[in-house]
């Protein structure tokens, strides 16, 4: 059901191509494909390639008719018509008859298209009407037409093997000769085997045979994106965390710099189910706008028939795309809300397992790498609830194949300006990127970030007491939320318990904690007994659903020590300390956690733990008389 | 997007009931939504109840025009016409003209509804057009019109919050009362807040009343099922493996006997993406049809408009349909294939996330459990390929609310039913059962299924050697393919190595493995131990991603000491056997793993080691010769 969404991916951006697009009435049923026909109020006639789809009614599935085959002929014209095309038709069984039909529609269709293009190029505007071709022929046509008494070409029976006992049945094997011999191959092959002249006289030649179409291995037209200046962008940080940011907006105007320098090239789009402005990645549309072909009214912002953003309510066509347009040698980026971008898992473990299995064809060039940056995550979602919490995307893609997948989890802006960076860079990748939009503390200044995004994962000596003494506890972090609980569990450590030695770890690139032999980018045991101890106690918070720290992880000495707070499936419509309060990844929880597993610790360290029990009691009581966090939570810097 | 999938299921067996479905013109886009307006297709006039669908255009989603209510108003009712509607507009934004042209239009298509009902269930056959209403009103309707000089009302704006700075700006706030004040208060609360008796007139009573009404807590309305006997379809078996059986082609019979039994009463459903047939459960069609409403041609086989199998190839659909049939107090089926289901996995965490809310609440009552049978699994995609290779969905559902998960792996057929069974029977749960549609040995007879299931997970003395003694390795297995490994590798282990006392565990209910903190079936440590021993090697070969049994069990004593095999996300098209060696799950591997890890055993089994090794040698050279496994491993049996 992927298929029309690609093939619109593969327009955009491409006037010169037309893609020809088989749609099976099986996978029409599908929603990604039903959704897809609207896709023409997307694809600008003047900039964009045309698409031809071909809806191939043979009318039957696995073991069913489809339902496009079985309406009225007169519903499926005005389903059609309703989505915006002009359907012609070609029916029948007769194969002679039929090929010059599909000829002569063929070249009607393609005429209109130039038509559609010339006109609108030369500066007509308008409402546009794609041709589309339906194609009603039976299915498993000039197969075997009955197999033991039953109908099978033209039926559901010709989906399955037709003839399943030529082995051990004289008439199977008689009926597949017949069917074979059926074509002639006399005609077609010559005595070596090999094909006729006649027949390779009608094959394309060079870049015109299908397979070597270089749309059809992008890597061969792909270049290099004309990235902006990181520096133009990062921002200064005099010390950590005395200023702060919301990075997907830094991001956003890194991003409308980026579509400045590609203008003229227009091999670049960002995707969003309508989320961009929320996201707080608008800044792009001072250079470009939501690409739209439908009607404007005088109110609407931003919209354009050429604009490089596209948005649509349809995290499925949203995928579709960008894959259709990174497939054919472009770039691009989905930025999605992150519980949200479930809607897309089955079409991701597709992309990944072809990412991975061209990786092994030798003639298939890299093409850029799937970026998502799933934003509006788990930690604030303010007004939304428990709906809009799901942390899972990243548990998803670590199952599939470690040579495709990255996942990112920058704290600050910086490290989100680096990682992105890194990524639009990056081939034959799907990168995931988890970043939030809120105001956020500096943590790192560019340099710091570029060299802790290097590093994947390391140690935060700023943040941590002792750097010189081996460790009591070490307080690591993935994500921007933990690691503001993590800092300010680190500042209550120092107030409380100031002999403690604190190590404070953070943790950008998540597979660093798998071993090399897992994933290419793996520490090697001995940096990560080095960075995480060998048996101490590491109180680990998590952006994410907190096993997955341990699936990583399980095989590292110290993994016993391990005590990992995550998001457990606890949320509502609440505050966003509540949401860590929920959950037990507060400052406070952490702060307690430190003492239950350090050796000794709670010897002494009673009291301090039932200020922390009650502060986590306080701030129950306050919320529901304020409507807002603690003023110690709301006001806590860690400068 | 799920509405109207909902509402259909809602109506499905339902014959006195009128579900009207208000569909957004935002979620309209998605890729669910789109699919569902076909629904229609399946309803059947005289058996089901009707929906309304009521197409709310009010132009704009979050920061975007809406599609719908762009395109050309001619397109828009060619569509709904092509989708099998009978469209009726209601435009405008006066409220008091508008309600009365809602309140007429109402009366029009709800006494259409009742004449198609009337003449369908006289008998009249034939093509059905459901009605449907366009009601096109402003959004954020009555809403402030302009905020801060720029339009509210009837634009994207009134998504967000219309008057944001109330506390500090007093335009806003004056805006604010300005607002509420046009709703007259006055007339509608008394002195006292509380509602005039001119408004209370108007409210429905008892159970006419929305949030009364039995079938939005379709808990109050649901049956026990009258299940089957299970003793008429369970197998009789004389000895572990000396007969084999289709499991799901037994549960077929089962599920066709449920449809008997149940053929007064229709208030079960087996929902499936084209695939029942294929999942082998075909029985069902000896005593119920497959929904259709369309054409019928003379080839078509087992299509019925009153049939209780509904097929379409959309997972989306079927999983909506699902839902809002159980929501509404019956009970159901989802058979998929197993690396397809992931198609729904956004769908399944709101109906868990409901689950979970819905049991804190306490006037909602029970409702039937939502059962996945995912089939035509992993291991066996004999002709399919790679691209149909995924247990993740496993995965996903394990990261939900524990209280609503549940997880079984029956490892042969009359564990499968007894499992069955137990699901049907269950309320609240989302339950996944991931069972092979090939011929299987059968292990366990009738009882002991029945007590193996209870219990979840346990040692299988007739497979283990010397189980009187203190074990020197653990075989455990999860999943029918997982299973014959281990007891090929236990015979193998009996062979070579006679005097090893090697343990043979099988666990069904996978989150037994969890401890009782996290899961409710979770097993107590003591009881983990005394299976798995607290310092033996356990090798576990798994059904899915194998770090999963590592996320489960990382908690015990022994967990140091567990070795999990499973899918690696190596696959392509192959032999059975071949895809267990790509994933270094097959039982030669499994030996050497003993060999390996269990301390002391390579100084002495150096010999069987190479022997195991060099087996697997010569299946990698026998499969390319010959097409298919050796014949050792093809004719292997454990008797």
């Amino acid at each position: 059901g992927h298929s029309l969404a690609h093939a619109y991916g593969a327009a955009f951006d491409n006037p010169g191509l037309m893609v020809a697009c088989v749609i099976g009435d099986g996978e029409a049923e599908t929603g990604p494909l039903a959704a897809s026909w609207h896709a023409n109020k997307f694809l600008d006639p003047v900039h964009d390639g045309a698409v031809l789809p071909i809806l191939h009614l043979n009318g039957y599935k696995i073991a069913n008719p489809t339902v496009l085959a079985r309406i009225p002929e007169h519903e499926l014209d005005e389903l059609l018509r309703g989505y915006g095309y002009a359907p012609r038709y070609v029916t029948g069984h007769d194969p002679a008859v039929m090929h010059q039909a599909m000829a002569a529609v063929l070249e009607d269709v393609h005429a209109e298209i130039r038509r559609i293009q010339d006109e609108a190029r030369g500066g007509a505007q308008g409402h546009v009407r794609w041709p589309l071709i339906v194609l009603r022929s039976p299915k498993g046509w000039t197969g075997p037409s009955v197999v033991d008494g039953r109908p099978v070409e033209g039926t559901w029976r010709a989906h399955q093997v037709p003839l399943a006992r030529v082995r051990e049945d004289p008439e199977h094997l008689k009926a597949l000769e017949a069917w074979l011999r059926s074509y002639r191959p006399e005609e077609l092959f010559d005595a070596n085997g090999g094909p006729r002249a006649g027949v390779t006289a009608v094959i394309p030649r060079g870049t015109r045979r299908m397979g070597a179409n270089p749309h059809a291995n992008g890597g061969l037209v792909l270049r290099p994106l004309p990235l902006p200046e990181l520096a133009s962008h990062t921002i200064d940080v005099t010390a950590p965390g005395v200023s702060g940011a919301e990075p997907t907006r830094v991001l956003g105007r890194y991003l409308r710099d980026l579509f400045s320098r590609d203008d003229d090239r227009r091999d670049f789009r960002l995707f969003g189910p309508d989320e961009t402005a929320s996201n707080r990645l608008d800044a792009v549309y001072e250079v470009t706008g939501k690409a739209w072909q439908a009607r404007v009214e005088p109110v609407d912002e931003h919209l354009a028939t050429d604009g490089r953003v596209v948005e649509v309510l349809s995290e499925h066509l949203c995928q579709g795309w960008l894959e259709g347009y990174l497939l054919t040698g472009r770039n691009g980026m989905f930025s999605c809300y992150e519980a949200f971008v479930h809607i897309v898992d089955s079409m991701v473990n597709q992309h990944i397992k072809w990412l991975r299995t061209a990786r092994t064809i030798p003639w298939r060039r890299p093409v850029a790498s799937l970026n998502y940056l799933l934003t509006s995550h788990v930690w604030r979602q303010d007004h939304n609830g428990f709906s809009h919490q799901d942390p899972g995307f990243i548990d998803h893609v670590a199952n599939k194949s470690a040579e495709v997948v990255r996942v990112y989890l920058p704290p600050d802006t910086n490290t989100l300006l680096t990682v992105a960076e890194h990524c639009l860079r990056s081939r034959d990748y799907v990168n995931v990127i988890v970043a939030g939009k809120n105001e956020t503390p500096n943590w790192l200044d560019p340099q710091q970030a570029a060299l802790h995004c290097a590093r994947g994962a390391g140690i935060w000596e700023w943040a941590s007491t002792f750097p010189q003494r081996e460790p009591d506890v070490v307080l690591a972090c993935a994500g921007d939320a933990p690691t503001i609980e993590v800092l300010a569990a680190a500042s209550l450590l120092r107030e409380y318990l100031p002999g403690l030695a604190v190590r404070v770890v953070n943790v950008v690139d998540l597979m660093r904690l798998q071993p090399v032999t897992e994933h290419p980018h793996g520490m090697s045991d001995w940096e990560f007994d080095a960075v995480f101890t060998t048996d101490r106690p590491v109180i680990f918070a998590y952006h994410g659903y907190p096993w997955l720290i341990h699936r990583l992880a399980y095989q590292r000495t110290n993994h016993a020590e391990f005590h990992v707070r995550g998001y457990r499936e606890h949320g509502t419509t609440t505050t966003p300390f509540d949401m860590l309060v929920l959950n037990d990844m507060d400052r406070f929880q952490l702060v307690i956690d430190v003492i239950d597993r350090t050796p000794g610790l709670s010897r002494t360290a009673g009291g301090v733990r039932q200020v922390m029990a009650e502060t986590r009691q306080r701030h129950h009581h306050w919320i529901r008389e304020h409507g807002e966090d603690l003023p110690e939570v709301r006001n806590w810097t860690w400068a």
